[in-house]
């Protein structure tokens, strides 16, 4: 593939910046951060006029208010920001620890050392917020970043990193450690996957098209950031008032993110007692409920669930609800159906909650809570740059420790291998 | 892509093995991993028939005598095998561990736990013994296997995947567990590479292009299995004795395996006092000598290194040389021109250490032993799967440990998020 000259340019200036940060102090990173984060302040007049071109342009594309809403940088949006790289500067920084060392027989002394990835390339959508967010978190773990936002927010983007450039002169961070791809064409993102001399690793923030193209596409290794279907179990020993609280607050509380519940099973069991006040509250919130045939012939009124429904992700107040044999069911139903994602029991039974615990094939398997809790600030990372769908690497959300990679150290006085 | 129904079917029988060999105990896996090695044993005579007959087709086609060697299994190997399978029994299983568990503001009480990766693919070349080792280790970690060897050890791989597969019966872990393609065309490696519904991570091992081919075509994660150009840089406060003694080892031991030395590097403070007598015994040794200028200057009939020798695995007794002017120079050569693999300092000063460990950028680096070392078994990781050159997942030596994920589990008392 032949690639854009200002992009292989770029990549160079990305991966050479990415030797120096690799080896530069904790006490600089953060001097870094705090300069980042004065001069968004600074400039929150500047930010807000991009951001408005963009929202207008945005409007009259017909986006949806989601979408809009999303893309928004307001006086408080800016100063969350800002809040976030403070954060970033205060966590402890992982690099050039020692995990543990050890010795070997013939007088080795073995350890394993915490290094930055490298490069990283971040693909999200027009959320401008991700800009600063992920770069305060890649710099913290010594790693320069290459950015590709979506369109929609290119003005934005483009004036929040040219500030954040601009607050890395006289600081030890190289200026050339953020990089943003501003040419909009999907081209272009065709030719970043290919660059695997420059770029260490790609993650994909996303729908299903865009992950499946990063995919196929890309070269350099990739971490997933997929969708939740995510499921609550209601088991037959359950305690039925907080697994109603439990459920509602997983569908409810913030139906659009991945954490969100899709998919209710419950045992057959108390299916007719918990049932029916369960879907009534859900329905009053506005909830569609779309059910197989035993919840219909509990509850009145409910709209068939079809085969595509158990592997949907509805980022929206529509839950489908199932009733299972048992345990064994609702486990064969949350691998087979879920996306590995968060899963939850809800049970008083303390063998059962092993087992599910044990055999959900999940990024985060709960016992009694909620699946929102899926994220990184609630796990007490510190910060998320995303949630991980895949096994490789990093599963879940992931901090600054998933940013890192890690390298042996071996001390001799003079072994030679017989 | 078109998928052959054969290869389809046994990714769907490798994936549902997959889910109950996680959930299996210890105990068990042990047990079957013994009867694998008893029936190996069992079949000796049988093995040694079909491995003949890769032998002859393998001579009749030309196959040098290195690779020949690689392919032979006699006696002596063939109790290798065994011996691998009952130490990999004998091995920690970390499965099902819990690596840490922490407690929330709210509650919540957290823990990641080490679970299997799934069904892992390996793609590696005509050495049978790879068959044995790598279905060990898989099925050890709770994971279970596809593999496709190299066409020339067919016979010898079926033979043993059909041993070791009836060795399953009447054992917990399903006979679906380790599979063979059998099929020897290219094309099935590359309907392999999109399975990725059924395989979660892909192990190529072998030279440059199968590693190039895989990256580009998988849409599986790979963990790629590269060359090794590695370095030792002889200080100017090196003790010269340990120096020759290291140096010698790192070419000579073992010249074509990864972790040997290709590209020697000198300050230029002790070259004229180290490089004669040191290149006297590489001659001596049979090893040819490419060097700089500098070189040439220090030591008479020197053959001249071009620019792609820094770049060269040779994987022979050809050594290239250089002269430096310091750490720093050796540093910058190591990084640019090295493939990340394994590097030594040979040096008696403390801060020169520090500084290479610190800022050489590769899987292994060593102060003052031979690269000769980076290896599961020297590392004390029990066996390894092979030797990761990428940063992502596993860098390095590959043991059990690495062939594992881990997920979050939360324990929670009915908590919600607000």
């Amino acid at each position: 593939m032949k690639i854009n000259k200002e992009l292989l340019q770029m990549a160079k200036r990305v991966r050479q910046a990415s030797i120096i940060l690799a080896n530069i102090s904790s006490r600089e990173k953060n001097a870094a951060l705090e300069k980042m984060a004065d001069e968004l302040e600074t400039n929150a007049e500047k930010i807000k006029k991009e951001n408005k071109k963009d929202l207008e342009e945005a409007k009259k594309s017909g986006l949806s208010s989601a979408l809009i809403d999303r893309l928004t940088l307001n006086e408080k949006r800016i100063a969350d920001m800002c809040e976030a790289l403070r954060n970033i500067a205060a966590l402890d920084d992982p690099i050039g620890k020692i995990e543990r060392m050890w010795k070997r027989p013939n007088g080795l002394l073995m350890g394993k050392m915490v290094v930055p990835l490298g490069v990283i390339g971040i693909i999200y959508e027009a959320r401008p917020n991700v800009t600063v967010d992920t770069a305060g978190l890649c710099l913290k773990a010594g790693n320069t970043v290459i950015l590709r936002g979506g369109s929609e927010a290119i003005r934005s983007n483009s004036c929040l990193v040219d500030i954040l450039t601009h607050a890395l002169k006289n600081t030890a961070i190289p200026e050339d450690s953020i990089q943003l791809i501003r040419d909009t064409s999907r081209q272009i993102v065709n030719e970043m996957l290919t660059l695997d001399d420059y770029i260490d690793v790609i993650i994909p923030r996303g729908g299903e098209s865009l992950i499946k193209a990063v995919s196929k596409n890309s070269t350099i290794p990739v971490i997933k950031h997929y969708k939740g279907v995510c499921h609550t179990f209601v088991d037959s020993e359950a305690n039925l008032n907080m697994a109603e609280r439990i459920c509602f607050n997983a569908k409810v509380q913030r139906p659009g993110v991945c954490n969100a519940m899709e998919t209710l099973l419950v045992d057959k069991t108390i299916a007719k007692s918990f049932l029916p006040g369960m879907l009534q509250r859900f329905q009053e919130a506005g909830v569609e409920i779309r059910g197989d045939e035993r919840v219909r012939e509990i509850v009145s009124g409910v709209k068939a669930a079809t085969e595509e429904d158990w592997f949907t992700e509805y980022l929206d107040l529509i839950l489908s609800v199932r009733v299972v044999e048992g345990l064994k069911e609702a486990i064969s139903h949350i691998n087979f159906y879920g996306s590995h994602h968060s899963d939850a029991i809800v049970t008083e039974n303390y063998s059962k909650a092993k087992k599910f615990l044990q055999e959900v094939d999940s990024a985060a398997v709960y016992v009694n809570a909620s699946t929102r809790f899926t994220d990184g600030g609630e796990f007490g990372m510190g910060a998320e740059i995303g949630i991980s769908t895949q096994k490789l690497h990093a599963r879940g959300p992931m901090g600054i420790e998933e940013l890192t990679s890690r390298k042996f150290i071996i001390l001799g006085e003079g072994q030679i291998r017989e």
